[in-house]
Formats: C-alpha cells, sequence, structure tokens
C-alpha cells in the first residue's frame, strides 16, 4: 500500500490530489486546491509552499507525481508558473519526498489510455477510476491524474488492471464520495 | 542595526549575501553560491531550498531583497529561473521573512547611482561599499547589490551617505576581508 500527492502547481491555483495505491486498486483520498489569487508575488509562494507542507505532514504521502512543462506560451507566464512549481516542488522535497515528473502527454495516456484526450475526458476518466460522485474542481482533477499516471508507472499495474477498474464500477462497486471535502 | 539577506536566484547558481546595516553603514557579513549544475530539477530545487533555508536560520537576516525578473528571454529559462526563484523565496517567507523586489534597475542605480551600469561596474561598487579586498564570485556580488539597494531604499540612508561612505573608505577605514569565506 502506498499514498501518492499529485500536484497541479499554478500561480493562481494549485490543485493537489491524494490517492492510496493498494496492489491494483486505486482509492481517493483527497483533493483540493490552494488559491492564491489575491495577493502579491511572494505571499502566494508562501501559501502554496505552506499548504503543500501541511497537506503532506497531515496525509504522510511516500510518493510524488507533478506534470512536467514543456513549453509555456510567454516568458511572463513562464516564469509565473515557474514560481509556483519552484515554492510547490520545495515544499514536497523539504520532506524528503521523490517527485516524479510526467508529461502531459504521458498523463493523459495513463489515465485516459490516449495521449491527446481532452480536459473533459480527464476529468471523466479521474472520476471513473477513484468512484468519485462528485465533480473535482479542474485543478484538483490535473492533480488527481498525475497522482493515477505515478500509479500506474510506478508499480505492475497495467493497462489491464485500469480497465478492470472501470469493469468492476460499472458492476455496481460501493462510492467513496463520503471521502471528498 | 538590521540584517540583510540578498538573493540572486538561478537554477545552476544561486548567490547570496548578508550585510549589515548600522545606521549609515553597511557591513560585510557573509556571502556565497549554492551550486546545482550538476543534478535534476527537483533535487535543486532541495538544494536551494535548504540552503538558503540554512543561511537564514545561522545569521538571522531580518529583511531580505531579490532582484525582479522583468523579462526573460524565453519561455524554458524563464521557467527553470521561475523555479529556482519560488524555490529561493519560498525559503525565504517559510521564515516568515518579507521579500523585497528590486528591479535590476534600481539596483543599479542604487549601488553605482547609474541604472544601466554594467556588471563589473556593480561588483567595483559592491566591493568599494562592503570593503571588500576580495572580488565576490558574480551571483554573490548579484546578491550582495540586492541587500545594498534594499538598504538604500528602506531606511534614511540617501545617495549622499553612499557618497560619504565612500570618501570615509578613501580615507583609509579599516578591512574586514577576514570575515570573507
Amino acid at each position: 500500500m502506498s499514498l501518492i500527492i499529485g500536484i497541479d502547481p499554478g500561480s493562481r491555483l494549485t490543485g493537489y490530489g491524494i490517492i492510496e495505491k493498494n496492489g491494483q486498486k486505486l482509492s481517493f483520498i483527497d483533493a483540493g486546491t490552494i488559491r492564491t489569487e489575491t495577493t502579491e508575488m511572494p505571499e502566494r509562494l508562501k501559501r502554496i509552499f505552506a499548504g503543500i507542507d501541511r497537506i503532506v505532514k497531515f496525509h504522510g504521502p511516500t510518493e510524488a507525481a507533478v506534470e512536467q512543462v514543456f513549453m509555456a506560451q510567454n516568458p511572463d507566464s513562464a516564469l509565473k508558473l515557474g514560481q509556483a512549481r519552484g515554492a510547490a516542488i520545495a515544499a514536497l522535497v523539504n520532506l524528503d519526498l521523490q517527485v516524479a515528473e510526467y508529461t502531459a502527454r504521458q498523463i493523459k495516456q495513463s489515465v485516459v489510455g490516449y495521449g491527446a484526450a481532452d480536459k473533459e475526458q480527464v476529468q471523466m476518466m479521474v472520476m471513473k477510476l477513484l468512484n468519485l460522485s462528485i465533480q473535482p474542481q479542474a485543478d484538483a482533477a490535473d492533480a488527481l491524474a498525475a497522482a493515477i499516471c505515478h500509479a500506474h508507472a510506478s508499480g505492475s499495474m497495467s493497462k489491464l488492471a485500469v480497465l478492470n477498474a472501470l469493469g468492476g464500477m460499472a458492476r455496481g462497486r460501493s462510492r467513496n464520495s463520503g471521502r471528498r471535502r
């Protein structure tokens, strides 16, 4: 059994999601968004760092996954995104978590089975794979998707296991939506 | 009396410098470079965060200054620089330091008296203002320059005081180069 935290850093919203991997089974533990829109840059980074620090200390995940950024639109937004990523990843590595990075394509391939899937397909599959009855906020869903990708990549869990999990759900497994906050 | 830390973050080299401000007088306390060239990104951010965390805890500065980045060359380098800045600033704000940002132009104006001064002029004036007999490494000098700019901006210290300090040095004040490492 392992706990995996996924992070989707941003200068305005930073999503996080925690899942439990038990053999082939993935379970939803927690997800949410750290909001930082309304403050100056150093205070934003403080909130991101402190927020992730608190979440990691509370849940104690042993593995971490972050979406890799390949090409930002422009230097200004890349700098802002980089700063948010730097604060978020610093919080993880400061607590001795190893951070795995996955490209958007790897995450979509792993979660949806199709590297060019759109946002809605990723969100829907995150809900299905984790048995969620309520749709997570977009950044939290992206963070959960990164965690799911890491669960698939790090263990023996294969594409087949994902399909089995889906089949299992269709046969009426209980939902754990009560754990969502 | 106050201790000011200046930081010049970079994904390969992060310079830091600490000065003491006592009324109009500035003194060199410490400066150096956190080297991160040889490792992967998360480990780089860990070293930057841990390095600044350690330096702040050791010296206990009460104020912090970082050079503001206005326009990075391209999105890829902006993202890398942003990540280094994010980890560095997270280390400062995590220890409840307020972080002041200054543009390169403000720093040059404050240190050299000329906003378009070149690197060599900034380094020379940093040495003069802090009575250094050995030239600091370039990133450490930039970090000291940010700290000096903050000392000038935050207190009553005027351009005149800088000129007086220089005059004082020319009259043969003792050097504190022994404190450099």
